[in-house]
């Protein structure tokens, strides 16, 4: 088959590790499957920072646009954490975003068997979750004008969220879409009795719904969300919402199903480009020590191919891998209840590939 | 003693019921300690929209300015849920918090005994919460500018979110005094990483913060708050922040309590002047039955003698006496196990009292 590019970006901390398993993962499936991919690796993050003056660099952005998807493995690290604006590893994140049209922000939030008593909740309130945020990602008040002014009361900051119709539609018709895939059905989270930018989103997603009659909507406030998720979290399927509220409702539903460390992302643009990477951060703390959990990287690689290049069979046989060695008791250091038994990164990265 | 005055607005759907217990146990508190006050009724909410043709009449405006303080039931419900914004209870709600002058919500999360089982959170991770959010309440983008155009994608929606140095120290003095006379922790909320309004708030957080030398700060970024709470509640003593993020925080911190049907809530402004309220909403399904809990309504009533009028011992009476009918094993039918021994609304508020 034809010959697909990826990009691969490793990036800060444990970034490197991780994304070494994935490739390792991905080269095992262009022998299983037949498949031809080339990668071509890019600076990104605390490292471009470091080697190149810019967290990202032109040169990058090019990589990842001549890519068909971009494989992400972790940015940042309190060594840059302190420095100006242009000079930090978000701003990066923030630019990438922009840059390659990735609006859309997909983040399932499931359980791993093995990790059902990580998490804080109870097990028969989380029992049958499994849901996925829908977040915008390249509007709002992330990318509005920010500025400071001399006010009457001193110094005066100043964010502007901006939505128009066009960017509403666009995610919301993803996860209409989304939804008519999963359980049919979708929670539209917004703060329409107070925000304007949410009265559009109201609007939007109520003259959008007749064309999804299968798909059973509700409209949730971003407050009333942020506890039905603690409170009935298997009742979710879908969940739609703008940049900052999805911000918060994607990190707080990941960390609710205890199984944080393993869950994967997308971040589409047009068509079917991705951006796929780990929900977990760069962990600087166990950085270079062959510590960190591969899983979440390489069911990364699972999502791309199963979004980007439609490899439905490769994206199953890879989660099939993941669940054999869990299921096996195979365990790294972050998830293994005996810690003297705990695998290597490269160890889980090994078993998995060979369980393909 | 000198003769208080509250206003007391009874509101939509139980609010009415509760209320009528709060004010029950005001009489109580006046004879038992021998305070005098005086009450005054207002109509605020969908029975002023009804009745006057708005939220918040002026002569609501003006029986609240006239008092020391405010106790309010619950505002809203179905009936004005599709009524255009100037006819909506929550339009009524944002008015009398500008009007007033109400900068600062203080929602305490505490767990009572009797509704540990009540959460979805494993025991032993809420074991020891008792946390407070304090919110800034009359700024931010719910009171920035908000105004449709027409932009390239179309109609395009913007909201404005500012805030000033003087609004941020306000605020965030108060949170450190609190801080003082609790566990001395204060968690400080914002995206700095993003947003120019969370810079301007993190830089006046650090410039106030060494005049509290004896007040642990940290600062924690809104996403990653969001998961703290449900990995660490107890960890939390007195967590600040703005509007926005403080409306999602402080629901998901009631709701993780179990207990968020029993929590009061108060908006203060300038001095010792507040409005005091329980966190539950209205229930329109239950009103006039006979069935709503007044605990939260009357804790609140606790919470205006302690913060508005100095009375520590009778808040701590009525706090006590809450408790012991609570330990009797008297409930009302939304925290029963054995709903046929449920107690009616004013058979509670008759308990507790007696119980004074
Ligand atoms: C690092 C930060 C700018 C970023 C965001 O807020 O989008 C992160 O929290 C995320 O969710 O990817
Ligand atoms: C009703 C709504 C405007 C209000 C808010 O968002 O402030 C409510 O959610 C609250 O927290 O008091």
């Amino acid at each position: 088959s034809e010959t697909k590019k990826i990009a691969v970006i490793a990036g800060d901390g444990i970034g490197p590790e991780v994304v070494a398993e994935a490739e390792k993962i991905i080269k095992r499936t262009e022998e299983v499957f037949g498949y031809s991919f080339t990668t071509e690796h890019a600076l990104f993050g605390g490292i471009a920072i470091d080697e190149k003056g810019t967290p990202l660099p032109e040169e990058t952005l090019r990589v990842c646009r001549s890519a068909d998807a971009v494989l992400l493995g972790a940015v940042g690290g309190p060594k840059w954490d302190n420095n100006p604006k242009e000079l930090r590893p978000e701003t990066g994140l923030l630019g990438i975003r922009k840059e390659l049209g990735l609006f859309s922000n997909l983040r399932p939030a499931v359980i791993f068997d093995c990790l059902k008593d990580a998490s804080t909740l109870k097990p028969e309130v989380l029992e049958g979750t499994d849901l996925m945020v829908v977040r915008e990602l390249t509007g709002g008040i992330y990318f509005g004008e920010k500025f400071r002014r001399e006010g009457a009361g001193g110094e005066e900051a100043v964010d502007t969220c901006v939505y128009n119709t066009a960017e509403v539609e666009r995610i919301v018709r993803q996860a209409f879409e989304i939804a008519q895939k999963r359980r049919k059905k979708l929670a539209s989270v917004d703060k329409a009795n107070v925000l304007e930018t949410s009265r559009l989103w109201r609007e939007t997603v109520n003259r959008i719904a007749p064309e999804y009659p299968d798909v059973e909507l509700e409209h949730v406030l971003v407050d009333n969300c942020a506890m039905q998720l603690l409170r009935r979290p298997a009742s979710f399927d879908v969940i739609v919402t703008e940049n900052m509220f999805g911000d918060i409702l994607s990190d707080e539903a990941a960390m609710l199903t205890g199984s944080i460390g393993m869950l994967a992302s997308a971040s589409m643009g047009e068509g079917a480009f991705g951006l796929y990477e780990p929900v977990h951060g760069s962990a600087p703390d166990i950085a270079g020590q062959g510590l960190a959990n591969p899983i979440a990287t390489i069911l990364s690689v699972a999502l791309m191919y199963r979004l980007t290049f439609g490899y439905a069979e490769a994206a199953d046989a890879i989660e099939r891998a993941v669940s054999e060695v869990l299921d096996a008791g195979h365990r790294t250091a972050d998830i293994a209840t005996d810690k003297s038994k705990a695998l290597s990164t490269t160890e889980m990265g090994d078993l998995i590939a060979a369980a393909i």
